[in-house]
């Protein structure tokens, strides 16, 4: 695997399961945003010096497919990939697999850089635009 | 509005916000699912019935744009439609607004009937499919 | 019932339960703090004008009993009374029951008053004393 | 540190936080539960085959004090001990600390343990007691 997917491991506890015995749906999109988080984190982005200077990620797209239910208890991995970056959003690519090797879940998350205070987009800062043209 | 649109509507708590000081993206799921939920409950249809026979709806695919963000103590409605009724899946029509009209949000959410048991799909019950046909 | 006791339901959705099929612990605060709020909006005071200016409620303490499990879909009932006002904090006494009148679990709950900013404790404002004190 | 306390580290996501910057009170009780089941988890105990065996543990009461409010993308260690191990249930004290040192957060939570089936207490499994007097 080459630098440009990222890796991240995510274990299924009861908070993330639903009576039907399952990862309740929503919280695969917890799971993808912690992968988001830990990989601007592995490569020196940090995200709330970038909140603290108003500089925020928000998502604006999400297209989701749960292909096989995840358990309680199972270890997961999230696997990441930026398929597009441009000035103000990026395009992640994103899949959970089980400890089979099984997909769970697959993923196109984009994500936009706004201003809080302004609640409007905004580019997103030459230094993380600059990290992530690495990882792609 | 004819009885083929289901209001509902959401208030935004504290626990469904985040540091950015809007609704956390995860949680507009949450909302869409609590509206599917009411609408199958105002046709007569409760769920905990289905799951005691094994009979549960799980989400297949997502797809959901987020076009405005929500905040803190706003007032939302979600707005349900079905657009599509097949003999195990349903795909539901859902948008949310705030309280001068806005769109918050809008998805098009893929339900399919499953066995829990057997984890594979199954068809819906007569009795839910004759009530759906009522609403599209 | 007084006003000095406010009765608020609640709907036990998938998200609220885990796989167990029942009520994940976690989530019986975030139904406390919903009747608080609510209580709070009934009488006049939206906490969204508070956060604007700067006065937030947070949580200090917490001493709950889960009596009973509530499952999937069932139907609760918070009921809120104040049993302590002072200065810069409340003391709640909150009990959830379900549709027979079994009490679920039972709550004290202690609530200060803050400055974000400052993260530190100030005076709850004048106006919701005055508020509180007309349902003690 | 003796083996008496197991450490646990989390890291602050979005999804922890609220509007108010800081993490929503609830999510401590997750985080919580998520360091007793990797407690559990290095001690050889996996919960899916308890659960597999009608054996959950449930949580019966929760005492908890907030003392220093936690902000999005901090690290936070939590740290566990068993101050009482009874028949059928287990006291926990667990403790947040900051990466400064500083306490976050303090608990002390009752766990019981309850065949589900039958929604009532039973015995904790002789391997599981076994294995957590080991640790007191």
């Amino acid at each position: 695997m080459s630098n440009a997917t990222f890796s991240f491991p995510i274990r299924v506890y009861y908070e993330d399961t639903d009576a039907g015995g399952i990862v309740y749906y929503a919280n695969y999109l917890k799971f993808f945003e912690r992968a988001r988080t830990e990989w601007l984190r592995a490569l020196g982005i940090e995200q709330d010096f970038l909140l603290a200077k108003d500089v925020a990620f928000v998502v604006r797209q999400v297209m989701m497919d749960n292909t096989k239910a995840a358990k309680f208890n199972e270890l997961l991995t999230v696997q990441s990939q930026i398929s597009s970056l441009k000035r103000a959003s990026i395009l992640f690519k994103q899949e959970i697999v089980n400890q089979v090797g099984q997909r769970v879940c697959s993923a196109e998350i984009k994500v936009a850089c706004i201003s809080l205070q302004e609640m409007k987009a905004r580019a997103i800062p030459a230094e993380v635009t600059e990290v992530l043209k690495g990882v792609r």
